[in-house]
């Protein structure tokens, strides 16, 4: 069967003028990936009626499956719902189903069921409703000359829960596409361009059916290879001789097998070394632990961190040397070590990873080292590293930097390539 | 001057397999409003020439401005820079003031200076160079009957960097677009329909050229005003008009004045009180001491915090009774009192907030609680308050629901609602 062309239609007007970043299209696009369907466009348009119509008219020349989310809701703002209907010809109708499901929620949450509750009930009654676990916004599937039309709120949880118990089960069953198999992995410490030029010649000698892309991002790049057959067959086994060629040649600075965020990459490394770690945190704030517990199991080898955001949390929480502050700064090879040990110590982990810097652009009173100056220390069984590191943008950027650098950082010094 | 319609194309097959979340095009469009410039549509194309070709074409007649990201790296998958070489009818050739800078940067990061980094260095003769000051590849930007095509890097920092430093300073010379006025309000604890009937007459009154949006989430519901006018005139007097209207009306849900995160509206709470924070989490794992921190300023009132994951952190750095936590639990109320009140203790601070939890969907052993229950306490000067809460979601998004739950609960003590 040839390939099946989806098109993902955002709606919303809080898209267009940047106050929402839209995370559904992603999540939806990697769902349909998994089934082997090929997303080729992402549109997103404002609510209005003629954007979101053109876009209608267009998909449907362009894709056999059009995903829709956004403009369900229970108020002016939401035209998705009576918009579509007339499109498809329909009329609205209350869905008993989804009415004693709205009636439901208002009476467990304690909340009056209003009149305009009511409207939530009321769906097309050309379309086959999508149960909505999750909210009072029902999704709807239409279907025109063969292409299907699925309608979801925009709302994340609601949009993800009806894909799952409803739309996915339904694709599964309905479509057969060509496959397609994706494999990634990690390099960090070299640039995009000399990763290229390590591997110019496999990439060349690469069949057409296999793409290979480059994802470079904070001192780390993705290397993805793509494949697609008619059918399954040898395909996993082909893509994945190709990757295994890069993996070798490339062997010094892939730290990941796979497409997985670096806190995974830790905790798997933890978890085979069977070794437990801690964290005190400055400058980044609590972020890189919560990078780490965003893992599932995190608790089998994270045993927690301190954020000493002050100088006097340093002392009192870490022992860090007040003296020691006051000669050299908190942002100092000193404090960064004594924070690691101290960390280490207070919550008897294998491991103790410290970050202490300045992300801000401007300098700071009683430092020594200039903005952009990040102080880390890992400290282990045997011995204690610290080492210095440099980030260039604003606060925020600088946050998310630091962090990835130190969770390298700590992976380098456990697997003694420091 | 009639209105500016802008369009942003991204480009990368990463956008279309779900592998990246698309942040650049909300940052653009973000930019773009405050200029008065109106974002109509967004598109996401893959790495090929055809459909990259088609969103030209089908743009450059609906639209004054298209943005370009991504395509720009100096590796095979990046095809944009010659396409749109091509499509303008150009030849590619090098840029001495590129070509030093791309050389300058390798010096600095003490890499070698490859053949195909030279390439980073060539660009479309018909086009002027947009400079990058933070990477190797240039922006670009083309003109054809009075339309302009402005192509970016896809690495978010690069397109940043030269969005401020070359793009928005033309823009802002060269445009001058019908005034426009956003003004937003959040609110919490009701929800949509239950906001949308409290103020139902006085959006039925609003003029045409107000719009009233409701932007749901997580327990809060944001509504936005946004005003169109030729010129400013008296639109930002006459959309805050309606506004305080909206405000006085809602008075008892409404948690903030603009669109601003919560973790500033904290901010600035404990700054107007002159009061400090710390903080102990559990399931939360570091994520509210992450949002705190990510304001800047949060020094001034934010102390530190302890990230409790296991047991005995609660037990020796926050004092938690062992005796308690084996009669009811890590996650009780009676634990996250004693949390809340030892880590004020411990950092001195004003107020503490406490967070313990069950985030995955499987029971805890040694727990009573449910999978999905959280405990949370506020410790000030005088009283400690706990409360329990639900959430419904995996892991991740618990997390993030935890979180602003916590800080809301933080607000309404602070704010003697409770």
């Amino acid at each position: 069967m040839a390939n099946i062309r989806a098109s993902i239609i955002t709606i919303g007007d809080e898209l267009l003028i940047g106050q929402t970043i839209d995370t559904n299209s992603a999540w939806i696009a990697k769902q349909l990936n998994t089934l082997g369907i090929d997303v080729t466009k992402r549109i997103a348009v404002g609510d209005n009626e003629k954007d979101i119509t053109e876009a209608l008219n267009r998909e449907l020349t362009d894709a056999d499956l059009i995903f829709l989310t956004g403009g369900l809701g229970p108020t002016a703002d939401d035209i998705t719902k009576p918009l579509l209907c007339r499109y498809f010809g329909g009329k609205l109708v209350i869905n008993e189903q989804v009415l004693t499901h709205v009636k439901d929620i208002f009476t467990k949450r304690n909340r009056p069921f209003l009149e305009r509750n009511m409207k939530q009930a009321e769906v097309p009654d050309n379309c086959t409703v999508l149960f909505n676990p999750m909210g009072t916004a029902p999704g709807m599937l239409f279907e025109k000359n063969g292409k299907k039309v699925i309608s979801m709120p925009g709302v994340p949880f609601e949009m993800m829960a009806i894909m799952e118990t409803a739309v996915l089960p339904m694709l599964k069953e309905n479509y057969q596409s060509d496959a397609i198999e994706h494999t990634t992995i990690i390099t960090a410490g070299e640039g995009e361009s000399f990763v290229a030029e390590k591997i110019q010649d496999i990439e060349s000698a690469m069949p057409p059916h296999i793409k290979l892309a480059y994802l470079p991002n904070l001192g780390m790049v993705k290397l993805r290879l793509t494949g697609k057959a008619k059918d399954a067959g040898s395909l996993k086994a082909e893509v994945d001789l190709w990757m295994q060629q890069i993996k070798e040649r490339l062997a010094n600075i892939v730290v990941a097998d796979g497409d997985i965020a670096f806190e995974q990459i830790i905790g798997n490394l933890l978890q085979q070394k069977d070794k437990t770690l801690s964290l005190a945190e400055s400058c980044t704030g609590g972020y890189i632990s919560h990078l780490i517990t965003q893992v599932s199991g995190a608790s089998n080898y994270y045993k927690g961190g301190v954020v000493s955001y002050l100088i006097e949390v340093k002392e009192n929480l870490l022992g860090v040397s007040a003296e020691d502050i006051a000669n050299n700064g908190a942002v100092s090879e000193t404090v960064a070590i004594q924070m690691a040990e101290g960390v280490r110590k207070q919550l008897q982990s294998d491991y103790a990873l410290s970050i202490t810097g300045i992300l801000d652009k401007q300098p700071v009173p009683g430092e020594n080292e200039e903005p952009g100056t990040i102080w880390m220390a890992v400290a282990g069984t045997d011995k204690t590293v610290a080492r210095k590191f440099k980030v260039y943008y604003d606060r925020v950027r600088n946050k998310e930097s630091a962090s990835i650098m130190g969770m390298l950082f700590l992976w380098k010094f456990i697997n003694d390539k420091l």
